[in-house]
C-alpha cells in the first residue's frame, strides 16, 4: 500500500472487517449502520437523537418508573378482579394474535383452559369452539395484567392484584403451576387441570386467608433482597420464593384454616423455586405501567412474546405494538431435547428485563448460568452491556457484585438502535408443540425490527418524519 | 551505583524494601521469613515440608472431612445429649479458660446461664459461685460441640444433634437467640432470660416435632444451595435460615403443636437471618471432627477462640490447643460504637472457616461487605488468597462467582508458616463488657504464633525434632 500512495499511511477502518485485512497496519473502529441498517429508523433516531422533547418525556416516565411502590394487596379471581374480563374470554401472553396463527404450546394452554372453565367437554370439542371464535382471546397486556410463558389467564383462575402504593395503578398475574407439565407450557392434559383446580380451590384462599392476616406486601424490597441473594428475578427466583414462604408461613398458620391446606400450601411452593416469578412480573408491570403514556418519550413500556411475533411497545407511541418475528432462544435443554424441539420465544415475562431485572441483573445471579447457560463472567458483562442502552441505574434495586451500582433499568428505544445493542431477555423454552412443556431454558434478544418501527412511529408522533 | 560497580548492575531485592529503594533499577521479590520470622517454627517448617508422611496423613484427614454427611436428626437438651455433660457445668467457646481469665461478655454470659439454671437467684450471688469453683467450666470442643461467640451451653439450653451419616460422629450446637442483647454476647437482663426460656419451652420442642415428622435433615446440600444464594455461612445466613424455614414450616404445621407455638417459632426463624449459624456450625464441626487425629497431619482441625486466646488444633497433634492472644477484628460498628468498645475476638464459629466457609467462601457472599466491610471485589480476593494455604477445593461447595470452584478447605498450617498468609475469619463483635451485646462485625486473622506452636508441636511428635 505505501508503494502504491507513496508513503506509509496511518488508516482507520470502520465497519467492515474485509477492507482493514488488505491495507495492515489499521486501527479497527467497530461499527454497524444504526437501527440494523433500517433507513427510516436510522433517519428517525437522527431527528430523536438529543431533543430535548423526548429527553424531558424520558426523564418524566423513568422517575414514574423508579418512583413506583408495587405492593400485593389482594388475590383475587380473574373475572371479578381483572378490569374488562367479561364472557367466553381468555387472556394471553404477548401481542394481538387470533387463535388460528397461535403457536403449539399456546394453543394447547388455551384448549386446556377452555375445558378447565367448563365451557368445552374435552380438547376436541374446546378445539371447536376456538376456530368458529366461541371464545374472545385478548392481550393481557389490554387488562393490566401479565403472564409467563403461554400466559393463559382464564376467569375462574385464581391472580395477585398488586397495587403502586406511589401512584395507584393496578397489575395483575396468575399463579405458578410448578414445573414440568403444565398449562403455561402448552400442557393441557387431567392432571394438569386437575393441579389448576387444586390451586384455585385450595392454594389461593389459603393464601389470601394469609395475606389478610400480614397486610399489604411490599414487593420492592423483597425483590431487591433476593438480588443480593442471587435471583435475577425472571429465570432465578429462588431467593424470592424462599423470602415469599418466610413471610407466608406464620400467616397461614395463623389464618385459621384446616392445617392440612396449609401444609400442603407450605408444601407446594416449597416444591417450586420460580413459585415467585408471577408475583415478581406483576410488580414489574406495576411499575412499568406509571411510566407508559409519556408524549415522545422512547423508553421501553413493555416487551412481550407469544410465540410467534415478539411485540414492544414504548411510553410515547401510546398502545400500539410493533411486531417482529419471535426468534428461538439459545439455551440449555433438558436431557432428551434440542433446539429442534423448541418453540419461538414466548410470554410476558420480558416485564422483568423491561423493568430492569432478569437478563439486566444477571450480575446479581452467577448461579443462573447452570440454567441458561453461559458463565459467571458472562453473566456480569451482560449487565453491563445493558447499562449502554438504558436511561437510569435503579438505586432500589442495587448488585452487590458490581459495587452496589443500581441495575440498569428504562432501555431507551434510540439507544438500542444507536448501539446495536439489543436487550438480553432470560427466558424458559416450551417444546413447539402443545401438550409436552417446558424442554430448557435459556437466553435471547429482543428483535431490532421492533424499535425500528417504534422508532419511527415516534417520530411520526413529534412530526419530525 | 553502576559508578561503584564500574558497570551497570541487575539487582534482585528479596524482602525488605529499604534495600530497593536505595539500588533502582531493581526487580523486587516479595518475601518475609517464614512463620512471621519464628525460629523454631521455621525449622520445623524445613523439616515438615514435603515429608511424605504429613502429605500421606493430610489427604487421608482431608479425605474424611469431605466425605463426611452431617445430618440434623434430633434437637435435645444439653445435659441429655451432649455426652460427658455433667453436674453444674456450663461449656464455652474456644480453648479452656478459667472464670478469672474469661472476657467481659463471657462472664456476663456465663453468670446469666447460671441463673437461668436456677444455681443462683441473681447475677451477684451467680459471681459468687463461679468464683469460689462451684461451677465447672469447660471448653464446647471438649465435648464434640461449638457455640458462637461466648459460646455458653447450659445443661438445660436446647441443641442441635448432628450426625455424620458417612462416619458416625456426632456434633452438638446450641439454638440461635436474634439479635440485640442476647447472651451469646454476654448480655444477661431478665429479657434475655426470658428469651432463653422459651426457646427451651417454644421453639425447641417445635421444632423438635417439626423435625420428627421430616426425618433426619441433610445439612451438605442446604449450605451448598445457601452458598449460591449469596450466603458464606458463618456472618451472612441469611439464605440457610430462608432454607430451613422453607423446610421446617410444612412440617410445623403436621406436627399437631398448637398453632399459636408453630407460628410464633416461624416468626422468631424469620425474625432472625442468622438463625442458621448454630446449625451451620455444628454441621461444620461434624465435618472436621472426623479429619482430626490423623497422626502427622498439619491440617488444621479446629480454630476458635474465647475472648482472651485464640486457639488451634491440628489433626496430627491431638487434643493439644496452640494458643495465643486473641485479635480485636477490623470492623464495621453499630451506630454509636467504635473499636474502643470492642471486645477481643471471639467464639466457636472459626469452625465455619476451619470447614472452607465464612471468610474462605466470602466469593459467593458479596453483599457481606454491607456486614463486615470492604468490597465485593476483596472479598473474590479473600477466598482466592484462602487458596494458597488450603489442601483442596470442595466439590460440595462451590462458589458461583468463581466459575463453579469449590471452595478452599483444609488449612495445612505448613503453607499458613511458609506463605505468611493467615486465616481470615469474619465475625462478630462483642462488647468487651458484660451485659452489653453486639457492637458490630468484621474480619480478623488467626495469629501466626498458633501456627508456629502448632508446627513445633507437629514436628516433635515425628521426632523430627
Amino acid at each position: 500500500m505505501s508503494v502504491f500512495f507513496g508513503k506509509p499511511l496511518s488508516v482507520i477502518n470502520v465497519g467492515l472487517e474485509c477492507f482493514a485485512a488488505s491495507i495492515e497496519p489499521v486501527t479497527r473502529v467497530d461499527w454497524t449502520p444504526p437501527a440494523g441498517g433500517d433507513e427510516a429508523a436510522a433517519r428517525a433516531l437522527a431527528f430523536l437523537t438529543a431533543h430535548p422533547e423526548v429527553d424531558a418525556a424520558n426523564a418524566k416516565a423513568y422517575a414514574a418508573y423508579e418512583r413506583a411502590e408495587p405492593v400485593l394487596d389482594a388475590i383475587g379471581i380473574a373475572s371479578e378482579t381483572i378490569p374488562g374480563f367479561e364472557g367466553r374470554m381468555l387472556l394471553h401472553a404477548g401481542p394481538p394474535v387470533e387463535f388460528e396463527r397461535m403457536c403449539g404450546p399456546m394453543r394447547g394452554a388455551a384448549l386446556g383452559a377452555i375445558v378447565l372453565e367448563g365451557w368445552a367437554e374435552n380438547l376436541d370439542s374446546a378445539r371447536g369452539l376456538a376456530e368458529k371464535g366461541a371464545v374472545r382471546f385478548a392481550p393481557c397486556h389490554h387488562h393490566d395484567a401479565v403472564g409467563p410463558m403461554a400466559g393463559i389467564i382464564s376467569p375462574s383462575m385464581p391472580v395477585y392484584a398488586v397495587r403502586n402504593a406511589a401512584g395507584g395503578n393496578r397489575a395483575y398475574s396468575n399463579l405458578n403451576e410448578g414445573f414440568g407439565k403444565v398449562l403455561r407450557m402448552g400442557a393441557n392434559g387431567p392432571d394438569v387441570l386437575q393441579k389448576l383446580k387444586w390451586m384455585k380451590e385450595v392454594l389461593a384462599p389459603s393464601l389470601r386467608a394469609a395475606l389478610d392476616k400480614l397486610g399489604p406486601l411490599e414487593l420492592k424490597p423483597l425483590i431487591a433482597r433476593a438480588l443480593h441473594m442471587g435471583d435475577e428475578a425472571h429465570n432465578r427466583n429462588v431467593a424470592g420464593t424462599s423470602l415469599l414462604i418466610r413471610r407466608f408461613a406464620p400467616a397461614l398458620v395463623r389464618a385459621g384454616i384446616d392445617p392440612e391446606q396449609a401444609a400442603a400450601t407450605l408444601e407446594f411452593m416449597h416444591g417450586n423455586d420460580h413459585f415467585f416469578i408471577n408475583l415478581g412480573m406483576a410488580a414489574c408491570k406495576c411499575m412499568m405501567d406509571p411510566a407508559h403514556g409519556v408524549p415522545g418519550a422512547s423508553l421501553v413500556s413493555v416487551m412481550s412474546r407469544n410465540g410467534v411475533d415478539f411485540g414492544l411497545r414504548l411510553s410515547g407511541t401510546g398502545d400500539e405494538w410493533f411486531t417482529a418475528p419471535a426468534p428461538v432462544p439459545d439455551g440449555l435443554y433438558f436431557p432428551g431435547y434440542s433446539r429442534a424441539d423448541a418453540g419461538a420465544d414466548m410470554g410476558d415475562s420480558a416485564i422483568t428485563e423491561t423493568a430492569g431485572l432478569g437478563g439486566f441483573a444477571m450480575a446479581a445471579a452467577p448461579a443462573i448460568v447452570q440454567f441458561v447457560g453461559g458463565t459467571p463472567a458472562q453473566a456480569i458483562a451482560n449487565t453491563r452491556s445493558m447499562m449502554t442502552i438504558t436511561l437510569g441505574r435503579n438505586a432500589a434495586f442495587t448488585l452487590p457484585a458490581l459495587d452496589f451500582t443500581g441495575t440498569p433499568a428504562g432501555i431507551d428505544a434510540r439507544k438500542v438502535a444507536d448501539t446495536n445493542v439489543l436487550p438480553i431477555i432470560n427466558t424458559g423454552i416450551a417444546h413447539k408443540e402443545a401438550g409436552i412443556g417446558q424442554v430448557g431454558a435459556g437466553i435471547t434478544f429482543a428483535p431490532m425490527a421492533c424499535f425500528a418501527k417504534a422508532l419511527v412511529a415516534l417520530a411520526r408522533s413529534l412530526k419530525l418524519m
